[in-house]
């Protein structure tokens, strides 16, 4: 006996979990509905759509056969219903049967189910800001939005844009509003940060001057008061620090899981608000099955819940119920939280947790940050990656790594090697002897990777007592009246410039001269060790180890400072 | 007390357990020989110095601070003692201690230990073919000798050139003569196809017609027999099969591990003549340490040992060697099998078996073959790439994965991203939901190394039964004789042209017709149904499922049969 699948939701995992199903199960009866007019795009195209990457909106909805996905296409390819303009308005569990409403006609009707899936999505959060309904101001919600958008840019009405919100949507965006509209393009969130809760501070601020080196403007610490409006129209944002002038704003501040009919149903919802499922993505009610930006997923980095609203996410757990809609048991287990942007010519990535977030879940963690070239270092066209892994004390569990590199797969290849591990809860150890593949065009025989945990586990015994670029920046700043002394240990030529400037605060002695010159060192201040990225330094900090010195060791060294914007 | 701590051997694995040794236990007197006058070389970017993107030999020998990692510089900035053009003659056990003589003076000297390291590396195996005396015939076994064939290369005095072993050396030398230098080069493998033993036939295909592409021939299944000589000087290579003329030979056919001294000394040899060495790398005489290309390891995939001569494993146990030898017990647990090479404008890599290696190990396996853009489809400039993953029947184990990709990191980003779990034995479950980092310039929502492991999974469990292009072809080849009717499911543009050409046993009935078509197809027939990538095939093959006929898909399609070579 076929059994009667209902599916609300087309975007991603509502189409996926469908096709799997009816593979498995062709007697299957599935119809699909979705609100919009259009279904199954990659939302997470958006922005390059927007910056002409993507030159028509029907690229995000067209597989790589160049076939449109609409409901016809769905109905002959794959073999089951579409109906779009099509909302649900109500769950009956107890007769199993879905009250919806044809969006154009208004005509009401009921579909029975055996089997229910929710794949209603997220919606973007519309911050209650004087002004927020001014013509000008967008969301990114779906592809008509887009459209719109692109609509404005193209017409060579957006000579400024302000986006909200400085997390990966809001940054995609300005990206792509600057990059090839040329529109002078400022970004200003709350946080002190951009891409706040992703990654560390360090690393953000890294991300930040590129931006900035591409033209974006970045205001963290910063609140949107009011929007300035003329005509109905958007013409600025106010914040608590000044007035920047818009022709169009960009609200990314987040999103907010559509489980309102599922809360309305009785079903189960957790604390992010998120519809709550078990591993094999069942709600309360195991005929209703949940997956994508509408639920919340147990995180297998920290334990507990996480809220993971990802297209890649919803694609994989729409093909596990699929499997099970079909009867075939498969589970999704959770989600280690990995995240990658591209900004310009940069790519920020990460999985698992930043320091800042392991502290706020109760871990006694550190970070350790390296700065290494991609490929062997005495191979040409090497790009620098600067990278961080976040480790627990004790354990010496492996939290999360992050990392800024070049606008290519470099770091996606680092990160990657990570985020498969992080659920078999790695240590130090376990990834200091990852297997990474090596030859010189493509890594380096200790690769980045593996000296992060190299240097983590150092860290962690107390062999390197590091400082990170604040803490380095906080004993410079104050170097005339602290009892600091800076010992720069790279060769004559980068170190004695910095002597010539900075007086008795600098002191410049190359590692080989080291051991003959170790009276030079006063026994009774603190001993900032610095080089280029931070490894002779530790060397210099090892043979210092018997001296009975004062010295803590510069991470990543005077590159990560210069990464970060500071020149000596 | 200082413990005195000897190291034979220092191109990688020396000098990195005597430089972590060193920074644990300062107080430890630590002398490194080798018996060449230059150490410490990164002898993996060999091919990189003779094709000319590392200028100088000297960059092979220098930190990425450009010093020259000599005797001098491991004294000075590193803090222990190297004696160069000394050789080991004899290990005294009993005594603990080593007799070394100075090659160049003829002097012998008793050197004493508390600790011993074997680092004594391999030696490439020299073929007895008659011949292979002659001057310009080569092994890649040292520095000194890229410097000899760089000198014939930029002297112009190699127009052509033969390599004998289509192994990673082999090819990666073919194209450093070929690239720059313009050496038309021939390689010559006695196994029946290039990089044998570390990828599949289908994988090593694709990568042999890129190298033709470039215009390197590449014979496989056959073997030279005799070397011409003129005057003392190679003129050319006489195979089973031609005669190759060649002003230059390079002979690449495999390494042999340098364990006579440890033989002699009584140390226990494994199978493949490797010293045996236990998790924290001691040799049977716990005062002794071996590591690197003198040891084998224990396969974390096969179980048992394996013999894995690379320079980034001998850096890892390098460093565990040095901590052990400080009283910091670590170990190094095995080797899951990675390998890297680029090949011109493609890059090969592999991570645990291939299907041949399982089964030769006694594995039930079958392989999955998948062909994906790197990036999001809808994403411009991405690339194609083709990768075959090995499963356990039964379990649903993965054994490994392996491909052929562009000349960037996206391969290695793939390959990576499995190396790390292998240990844990994932199962292709673990796999399908592996939380690669996805954004559109990177990555698909579903990666490619997401769609194998489901692929794979398909395969096992008998909804996917797949051909590749060897049982593709023999049904081809065979068509006039044979049943088989080939069903292209690919729009009329692609499979009428075929149909044309092939006449009744080429029928193109795209996806979307075929529900509504299903009469066409014979019940008495084996359908092969065919597309572009093996996925619309795959989805015809489960619309078929109920209708009873006969089906087999051919993996990767057409774009797979491109790739080897085969055009329809």
């Amino acid at each position: 006996m076929s059994q009667k699948i209902l599916i609300i939701g087309g975007v991603a995992l509502g189409p996926k979990a469908a096709s799997r199903a009816i593979r498995l199960d062709p007697t299957a009866e599935i119809t699909l509905i979705d609100q919009d007019s259009v279904i199954s795009y990659g939302g997470c195209g958006i922005p390059y759509y927007v910056c002409g990457d993507v030159a028509e909106a029907e690229g995000l909805r067209s597989t790589s056969f160049h076939s449109l996905r609409d409901a016809d296409y769905f109905a002959r390819e794959k073999g089951f219903a579409v109906r779009t303009g099509t909302r649900a308005l109500k769950i009956d569990r107890q007769k199993k049967q879905v009250l919806i409403k044809d969006v154009n006609s208004g005509r009401e009707e009921i579909l029975p189910y055996d089997k229910l899936v929710l794949a209603t999505g997220s919606s973007p959060f519309t911050p209650p800001i004087p002004g927020v309904e001014a013509d000008g101001i967008f969301t990114i919600s779906d592809i008509h939005k887009a459209v719109a958008i692109k609509e404005r840019l193209s017409q060579g009405r957006v000579g400024r844009a302000v986006v909200l919100g400085g997390g990966a949507i809001g940054l995609e965006m300005a990206e792509a509003m600057a990059d090839l509209w040329g529109a002078e393009t400022t970004v200003v969130e709350m946080m002190d940060q951009i891409l706040p809760r992703l990654i560390d501070k360090n690393i953000a601020l890294m991300a930040q001057r590129h931006l900035e080196e591409k033209g974006v403007a970045a205001y963290t610490s910063e609140r949107a008061t009011s929007f300035c409006v003329e005509d109905g129209k958007v013409t600025g944002v106010k914040t608590d620090k000044r007035t920047i002038a818009a022709d169009l704003v960009i609200l990314a501040v987040g999103v907010r899981p559509n489980s309102g009919l599922a809360r309305e149903a009785g079903l189960a919802i957790g604390s992010f608000g998120g519809i709550v499922v078990n591993r094999r993505m069942q709600t309360s009610d195991p005929n209703i099955y949940a997956g994508g930006d509408c639920v919340e997923m147990p995180d297998l980095v920290a334990g507990g819940s996480t809220y993971a609203p990802m297209g890649s996410l919803a694609n994989r757990q729409g093909r596990v119920i699929g499997s099970n809609l079909a009867g075939k048991p498969e589970t999704f287990d959770g989600v280690v939280g990995s995240f990658i942007i591209k900004l310009f010519d940069n790519c920020v990535s990460k999985t698992g947790l930043s320091l800042e977030a392991a502290k706020s879940l109760g871990f006694d963690a550190l970070a350790a940050f390296v700065v290494q070239a991609d490929k062997a270092h005495f191979y040409p066209d090497s790009s620098m990656l600067y990278m961080q892994m976040v480790v627990e004390k004790g354990t010496q569990r492996v939290l999360g790594v992050q990392g800024i590199g070049p606008n290519n797969s470099s770091l996606l290849a680092r990160i990657g090697a990570v985020a498969g591990i992080l659920k078999y809860r790695p240590t130090v150890q376990d990834i200091a002897n990852l297997e990474f593949p090596y030859a010189p065009p493509f890594a380096a025989a200790m690769d980045i990777i593996n000296v992060l945990a190299n240097t983590a586990q150092n860290i962690l015994e107390g062999r390197n007592r590091v400082i990170n670029q604040d803490e380095f920046m906080e004993r410079f700043t104050n170097r005339g009246a602290s009892n600091t002394l800076f010992v720069d240990v790279r060769a004559a030529a980068q170190g004695e410039p910095l002597m010539a400037k900075y007086g008795p605060h600098w002191l410049n002695i190359p590692n080989n001269e080291l051991r003959q010159r170790l009276d030079e060192l006063p026994a009774d201040r603190e001993i900032v060790l610095v080089c280029n990225a931070g490894s002779r330094s530790y060397d210099a900090m090892c043979m210092l180890q018997s001296s009975s010195k004062n010295t803590v060791n510069l991470q990543g060294g005077i590159g990560g400072l210069k990464r970060v914007g500071i020149i000596l």
